[in-house]
């Protein structure tokens, strides 16, 4: 082997047949996809010459009406891709604003991503292709050249589940070669999530990083949890195996996750160097993650200054019996009386949790229960979250 | 919100039209794929009523012969699946033996994933499924309830290329609690790689979890760097955004890696609690990290107690003209009389580089340098590489 292009070609032909993991390198090298345009105009070229239909489906088209039996909804529109003489299936958009976009591709009515993007998110038990378009909010979403913080996925007992459990830490960049103390943001992730959804989705990695390095947030330590309890950690992490679809439902809302989430606290403030009063604490979660960040802060009512519920879901079932959710009103009266810094509201005017949101803001109001509120466009949807974050992060621990 | 059914609905109908990230929660309740049976047997199922023919190409499946400019080669073959009344294709494997798996699926000639197996993996620019047969070796590559290591990713300086890289740390089980010092494994991948490519496909914090908890591995702190000297981090991790194809191979094998390489033990020595000498450190890699682990170790000859080479490339470039690579015998000598306690030598019968590691072996024979040698069935693969890094990681540090 004395030539190295060579070795390069044999190694590419032959582990590409032998483990067909490689072929992909060569045929990326004609085909780009997504292809990202100065102009903000996105080009997805798809190969399938045997194909009669080609379209892609994300959140940057314009929706359209579908009839469901919940009623006219709106949905993410499709967009048909043109052949050309190749058999390669192209289709531009629109000069796009600057956001994280996802899609997936539709060959022949069957749904599945791109082969040519290997920037794949999985949420829940769905997996798609995601890009980023710069130059506006984007940015904060893209890796950039500033210190970064490190991502360690660690299990810890949790002694009321029964079981060791995953969960996925930021630390900000420095942690490791300083002495200080830092605060905490325990973020929690919606139905279905998992412990690695803030850190996928969210882009909570590079948020932080960005947010820290221009001097809008303090450095903090984020800690990303499992929030069902049925499961030890996210779909093929756990011993249990690929959890069988739904059952990381089971029991997130019936109060056991807020019950056990004193072992949370106690493993980061034992394993990390934390600032370990409630001035330095913060939960936040979207969805379920709010519902649970709603709870957990009235029910441990002295232990965190911040809070921030992002399209929180927000009363439980009325057949939850856990101890957690009775005397809420009472709770909440008990954490107003003693006191916390911020209490923060985000939730899209098309969330079909708006009117939920709105009731819930009309009882702190009655309350006298001071919150800051933020209403944005859109829905239920990962663009916010993210922008949720982004405004979030910078008002804590001032 | 009242009910939490209702509200569970909610969730679902509405997220999975809003950012059609739910969908397959849904979908994948009714289609499971793939269903790996107590009897070894694998039933792939694949809803496509549109397509006219599903096939799934995989390593499991009997090789096949394909003609090409280099010579008749082995290559995965394919097998055809069969449409039901439901628009399903199914097809069910022979028993198979306990091993990691991987396939991808064709639909109409279209190569993609299986979208009701959420367990991926990307290896280079390609995107494969996965799945585990258990009951023998594959049971190392399970997550089990042993106590589990951490798996950090982190970015570490290096003044040598200019620039912050990204590496992932696996910790064992017990690290952040003791005041013990540890040995290092530093480990690295082939060409096309980078740092995630152990610990994804390597499954290395599974097999060192699995070993450390049966006693059969010393606790150790395992090491995976990024050898593409041109690439900050993984496509996606770095601000370089995603890294163009092709690009990651440049300056692999031109000796700056392996120039470089202080500036990994550098960061690790004086970041993590670890025995920083000979005896208790280990390098191993496979393919272009079998080359990197070769010259490094003889380059810097009195620095590692262990060296692994599986299925390595050996000689580098006749054109490469770094310092690192003259001398190579003179480098080797020096580094026998200097002693070492492991010098491993893996690779499969049908290996396209298994006449250039029989050379490399001939050379060492005439040196009178040692080695053990291990030959396996097989070629160029990531089942030889977890098996050999199986075996390896057990002679450690004894």
């Amino acid at each position: 082997m004395k030539n190295q292009l060579l070795f390069v070609i044999a190694f590419f032909v032959l582990t590409s047949i032998n483990s067909f993991s490689q072929q992909a390198l060569w045929g990326a090298q004609s085909i780009v996809s997504p292809e990202v345009r100065a102009d903000h105009t996105v080009t997805f070229r798809i190969q399938a010459s045997a194909a009669d239909t080609v379209q892609i489906t994300g959140d940057f088209l314009p929706t359209a009406k579908m009839k469901t039996k919940w009623g006219v909804m709106d949905v993410p529109g499709k967009a048909n891709l043109t052949k050309d003489d190749k058999g390669i299936w192209t289709f531009t958009t629109q000069p796009l604003g600057s956001d994280l976009y996802s899609y997936t591709v539709i060959i022949d009515g069957f749904k599945t991503t791109d082969p040519n993007n290997v920037y794949l998110i999985r949420d829940v038990a769905s997996v798609f292709n995601v890009f980023i378009v710069g130059g506006g909010k984007g940015d904060l979403y893209q890796v950039t050249k500033v210190p970064h913080g490190s991502v360690t996925r660690r299990w810890y007992d949790s002694p009321g589940n029964g079981t060791a459990r995953r969960m996925t830490i930021y630390t900000p960049a420095g942690y490791e070669n300083s002495k200080e103390k830092y605060p905490v943001l325990y973020l929690l992730h919606g139905m279905g999530g998992d412990e690695e959804a803030w850190i996928a989705l969210g882009r909570t990695s590079q948020i932080l990083d960005n947010l820290i390095a221009q001097g809008k947030a303090k450095p903090m330590i984020v800690v990303m949890t499992n929030g069902n309890v049925a499961q030890e950690a996210a779909p093929g992490e756990s011993s249990l195996g690929y959890t069988k679809p739904g059952m990381q439902m089971e029991h997130t809302m019936d109060g056991k996750f807020e019950e056990t989430f004193p072992d949370v606290i106690k493993f980061i403030e034992s394993n990390y160097r934390v600032k370990a009063d409630k001035a330095d604490r913060a939960i936040a979660g979207l969805s379920m993650g709010g519902y649970h960040s709603l709870h957990i802060s009235r029910y441990y009512p002295n232990t965190f200054d911040y809070v921030g519920l992002f399209s929180a879901a927000i009363m439980p079932d009325q057949k939850a019996t856990s101890k957690v959710y009775e005397n809420i009103d009472g709770t909440l009266k008990t954490q107003l009386k003693n006191g916390y810094k911020l209490y923060w509201i985000g939730v899209g005017k098309a969330d079909f949790l708006y009117k939920n949101i709105s009731d819930y803001r009309a009882k702190l109001d009655g309350m006298g229960m001071k919150y800051t509120y933020r209403e944005s466009e859109g829905g239920h949807t990962w663009t916010n979250w993210r922008v949720y974050l982004s405004e979030f992060a910078p008002l804590l621990f001032k």
